[in-house]
């Protein structure tokens, strides 16, 4: 969690359309087979036309879903974005594209906006075509509601056990906004699941090159920083939709509210990711790996990522070892500029490690020190002035369970 | 395995002293506390000054013993190796080098030659020191014998269930000589060793800088195409002696018998690299992935490693599910040039995929073909000439299990 300077309050039971000027609203489609009656397919809509940015998968493999909304993102602007679950709409050939196409179609039609205007994300099995159909039957059930932020982020869920929402108010150069948000996690209960998403609505008015480079920067210390195991879907995207209802000036690169701006969606994006990880599949314990006194911030970054994604210190945590030799490997293995000799670690605040060599511990202690939801790692390598956070989940027996059962 | 033009012959239970020329022998030291009397502490040694190269872990954190056998290695000859096992003498300050240098020391004594001569390697638990008093006491109490390979084989296990041994022998240039190794496996059950180490003895007459190459060489193709969980240790070690007791003109650089030595010499770490595999902790399938049609070699081997390291391909393979999505989100994630419409996937001989999308096959054949010891991936990418093959092994609960138990 970045240091807090702005005066961010938390919106109790926030969510995506707690920033005004946003309705939301999902059905049952039957693209995903689990819950009979389970929605899996929503649709997030701004009242005007909202600037818009994404962040999408970095994998050669994309969805056409991710082809067609990284190009409207382009321009700047949109008024909406269609979802669903259970199907990846990836891997089938050129029907994939025909079928993102028309289902952002459909949700246009059904808003009474243009096609162009609606961005479309897909998450579930790849390799199978999108039962059109269903999407065609049952798109218009979807009923709208600026209280419905909730059914939005159920309908995006695949194997996640509960919604992620959160909504924060904040002043930006005398105006009050809000930025509200959901997202749908990297557990992998039904293979072929693996797929990161996150919606990001916010009542500022912020202008195009600036609502780009803040949600990159936020996306950076918060959806870049955390590791399920380590791949990496097909159909990865995070959105951001500004309306401007909230009206003031808007917020452009180097304005007075920029900072404060960037605070508030670096807020929302970092809790999102959080709850992503500690609702992973079979994780019980958040991992969070703190490198401090990196020689740069992409050594911080590239060691921290290092250790929170080692199965090794996975392991290590979920038994409650304090194996900090493991730290040691994982740190070694990220390549990074630093000296043995000048390592130190922590584990939840225990000085366990001191210039590379063990400290005498009582081992119960640390073990019970490490019998908490979240277990911090803070590894100072003395090297610099850079620090990096990131954040991983425990292997679990329960996690290889989930993902060797069959698809079927 | 790679194609075999030489003719290379299986020497039925031979290992590392089937070359002529060396012996081995082990005893318990009680360094290792797995099981009363197991052997802990083995030495390698040849009759006579042997060529010698190695190669170790590019990890930054790195066990003295590395430092040291490193740096002999550098000067071109050895007569032995000492090796221990439950400790990895790493991250211990400066007490590390001391105890490595004393360790081969004390080898050097025993078998009378001089210590520079003698190389050491230590596989075990990270952060603590060799307990040396045991090393005094009992390294006397190797007796070395020809055909004492496999007492040698099993001091240095540590989590490994079995022995990984082998021997060939082969004709070069008319000269008839013997290739032996052995190698112990990335298993973890004890918490904190992950190493691999890799002994290969050669009578062969080889010169220093050809036997860097062909090392090197053969590591590429075999220890370096293998993936257990993506870590790595300090402790990583593959080291060969040539001594020339064959006979024979001296192999060098372009000689008339080059390439027939590579071939048995990669034929040899491919054999041990695969048994490493195969006794992984908890596996229980070997996963064999071969990329076809690369562009480049270093493409193909970027992307059979990306597949074969990939959580959810071993999930997929421990639970037989053929979801070859998977195979495609993990060639994407690899980064390498490639058209997802020209891809072609197969499991087992079994055409799944075709030019990027699925072929529509008896699920249940496919599991069948799934349920066997080696699942083997083809996917070609149809982009150039370029091919690699990657080894892993499933993951399981009992992976899971193994390494999060207490280092207790």
């Amino acid at each position: 969690m970045p240091i807090v300077t702005a005066m961010i309050e938390l919106i109790k039971g926030g969510g995506v359309t707690s920033p005004k000027g946003f309705t939301a609203g999902a059905t049952h489609a039957g693209i995903k087979t689990a819950g009979e009656g389970t929605a899996d397919l929503g649709l997030l809509v701004s009242d005007v036309p909202a600037t818009v940015a994404g962040v999408f998968t970095s994998n050669k493999v994309v969805s056409p879903s991710v082809v067609v909304t990284r190009q409207r993102v382009a321009g700047g602007q949109a008024r909406a974005v269609v979802a669903n679950s259970g199907c990846a709409n990836c891997c089938v050939g050129g029907q994939g594209l025909r079928d993102a196409e028309e289902m952002a179609a459909l949700a246009a039609g059904h808003i009474g906006v243009v096609a162009e205007e609606v961005l479309v994300c897909s998450t579930g099995m790849i390799g199978v075509e999108l039962p059109m159909a269903l999407v065609r039957q049952n798109l218009g059930n979807i009923q709208l509601g600026d209280e419905s932020g909730t059914d939005f982020a159920g309908a995006i869920l695949t194997t996640d056990t509960r919604q992620k929402e959160i909504a924060v108010s904040l002043e930006v150069s005398g105006t009050k906004i809000r930025i509200g948000g959901t997202a749908k996690g990297a557990g992998m209960i039904h293979p072929n699941m693996a797929t990161m998403l996150a919606f990001v609505a916010t009542d500022a008015r912020v202008e195009k090159l600036f609502l780009d480079r803040a949600l990159h920067e936020a996306v950076d210390v918060s959806f870049n920083m955390i590791d399920i195991d380590g791949d990496q879907s097909t159909n990865d995207t995070a959105l951001v939709f500004a309306n401007g209802k909230a009206g003031g000036d808007a917020i452009t690169v180097g304005s007075a509210g920029a900072d404060v701006f960037q605070e508030g969606l670096t807020y929302v994006c970092t809790a999102l990711a959080k709850e992503l990880v500690k609702d992973a599949e079979g994780a019980q314990r958040l991992i969070e790996v703190e490198v401090v006194g990196a020689q740069t911030v992409d050594d911080a970054r590239c060691a921290a990522r290092e250790i929170a994604s080692s199965l090794l210190v996975k392991a290590m945590v979920h038994g409650r070892d304090p194996n900090w030799g493991r730290l040691m490997m994982a740190l070694g293995k990220s390549g990074i500029e630093f000296d043995e000799s000048r390592v130190d670690i922590f584990i939840n605040d225990i000085h366990i490690a001191h210039e590379g060599i063990a400290i005498p511990y009582l081992k119960d202690a640390v073990i019970s020190a490490m019998s908490v939801p979240e277990v911090r790692f803070r590894v100072s390598v003395d090297a610099g002035a850079a620090v990096a956070t990131a954040w991983g989940c425990d292997l679990t027996e329960e996690y290889v369970t989930l993902n060797s059962a069959y698809s079927t």
